[in-house]
């Protein structure tokens, strides 16, 4: 049952269990009224509007604080429940969102992943076994060098080939070119191969561009979308995945965000970034850092992305991790020991490194997950 | 004399300068290629594209090193600029930018402040002397009751007074409502005194909406408006800075941009997060929390703000600060020492505490601050 309030649960270090309150107090106030508490006029201001303290809990070296905020401080505004969840508060030390439940505001405006896991597994006809996504890179490469290496990994049975995240509109290849020349890569080789390989076009851009991106590449034929809400802007996202006539599963990329999650009792919780805000936004699926790989996440940070990608939320469709950078052939079996069947791995430069046979190392990693 | 390229200077955690070293070649690939150094092409790519390690120095228990990077990476796309800045690499520990040179490319795409601290003293008719503000609140408060704090805040001579940064356009006062009737209360109240406050209304929204409220301020004869970057997207302010129609200063909220500064070792220094950022996307004046509020900012890293601020850079006009977040009239003299006069003093709450005289309580805070 979804109510009027949504509710935030706050991980606040404190000595004593009564600076947490006061710190929750604090918080409070200061994610709404702005205002010392006592002053906050009497009647519905204080009495609606303020965040409510729900509990308040011991939990190892910290406390975790629940607290509710009314539909009405946001008023169908994304960008403004974001500034209620943890406007002001994000300036302040040892306060780090866990995680939360949403309202029926929140859920009227959320409409949650259109594909999720299961919509993503139709897309792509693989009904059980991990999904394979690989990426065309390095910058710098031309249209036609791109779009080849998009064929090989589609030639390979990947099941998704993306544009590399810092591919934009660059001159040595246009966005428009690319999709075009992309999508017919992949094309050619299903044809070649009875495969079904889809085309994920990256579409993070100046506002004012994305929306055109996407829709070209709706009408180019790509077979899916990617974006960096850090560096768009969270809304864009959800406006996006909120709209009916866009019918394309949307990946999520964490470019730009890595400071809302690596610092230590700040920013929010790897399982509530990667994974609660990602479904509320209407993300199918989300890339972040592997364990182990050439960034710091731990592995039970990873964990915590896949229960956050998948525990039942509110009614929205579970979506898979992503799990990348640095993922090679050596670490398979130390990431399916992690994450089983309902993920997406994401391997780049270890395919790309065997370019002289890059749909057979395709093939060769399809055997190590289980896929063949 | 600006270049081709736009040089970073990264502080990286690193036990030896041999570490170091290796960290900034990871970053280097990192932020262009992604893929292993020994595969990236030879030529144009490995040249030009992949980042460029232009110095390596020690400093206090780091290493600050320059890395450039060719306009060709980001082709007129501020988000895919900041992409390049700090990416992927915002997802590892140990790694901060401390500042930026801008290269001809960054800087057709960023014009910088169309007023700045000069361009704000002309708007308010104030030639030396700290700026004033205040800030409308709190939240739940209706139209009329929130011109009616407008109307005596500028009854009392405050230079500017503002929404709070949590009003948008909720029912209990409209955006449209708002603005209007903060404006024709503050037009009331310079008629009355012969002053010349100004109203700025908060204009950050879902992308979609942002710009048709940016219209409406500027229609409804607002004085600035403020936006809230990490909430909208950076390239949002940057695009409405630029576009030469409009023409009205715009303030910056630092809200859900907390984890961007406050994690040790990550993210932004200061100096470059709220000084050279804000000029870049021609932000005219900065808010951010204070040093000795109830903000965890110290006097240093306030310090660095203004000199990020003022500093001359790349041609772009220098910005005030304002320093808010629990401002006091007993904080003045220690204010006064840090920020002198070129200043924005943002005082909301503690003004507002003093609502049975109002106009006596500006005239104080003026008098403290030596404008009166």
């Amino acid at each position: 049952m979804s109510t009027d309030r949504f509710v935030v649960t706050y991980r606040i270090d404190a000595a004593t269990e009564a600076e947490a309150h006061a710190r929750a107090l604090d918080l409070a106030l200061e994610q709404t009224v702005e205002i010392p508490g006592d002053i906050v006029p009497a009647g519905h201001i204080a009495d609606e509007i303020v965040g409510r303290i729900d509990s308040v809990r011991a939990a190892e070296s910290a406390f975790l604080v629940d607290v509710s905020f009314s539909d009405e401080t946001f008023n169908d505004d994304f960008a403004q429940f974001l500034n209620v969840l943890f406007g002001n508060s994000s300036l302040k030390a040892g306060l780090r969102i866990e995680s939360l439940i949403p309202s029926k505001g929140l859920l009227a405006l959320c409409g949650g992943p259109k594909f999720g896991l299961a919509g993503l597994r139709r897309q792509c006809g693989v009904a059980k076994g991990p999904l394979l996504l690989s990426a065309i890179k390095p910058m710098g490469l031309t249209t036609a060098e791109l779009a080849d290496l998009t064929y090989r990994l589609a030639l390979g049975g990947m099941d998704l080939v993306k544009d590399d995240h810092g591919l934009t509109n660059q001159r040595y290849a246009p966005f428009k070119e690319r999709i075009t020349a992309c999508v017919a890569a992949v094309e050619k080789a299903n044809r070649e191969t009875g495969g079904n390989t889809k085309f994920v076009a990256n579409i993070t851009a100046p506002q004012d561009l994305l929306r055109a991106r996407a829709d070209f590449a709706l009408q180019a034929g790509a077979g899916g979308v990617m974006i960096a809400p850090a560096l768009t802007g969270y809304d864009v996202v959800r406006s996006l995945a909120a709209d009916p006539a866009f019918n394309l599963p949307i990946l999520s990329h964490p470019s730009f965000g890595g400071a809302n999650v690596i610092g230590a009792g700040m920013g929010f919780s790897h399982a509530f970034y990667f994974g609660e805000l990602q479904r509320l936004l209407g993300v199918d699926a989300v890339i972040y850092p592997n364990f182990g790989g050439r960034f710091g996440f731990t592995e039970g940070e990873c964990r915590a992305i896949v229960a956050g990608c998948a525990k039942p939320y509110a009614g929205l469709a579970a979506i898979p991790p992503c799990p990348g950078g640095g993922m090679t052939m050596e670490r398979v079996p130390a990431m399916r020991g992690v994450y089983g069947d309902d993920v997406v791995y994401l391997m780049g430069g270890s395919l790309l490194r065997q370019k002289e046979d890059l749909p057979g190392a395709c093939r060769a990693l399809a055997r190590a997950v289980g896929r063949a």
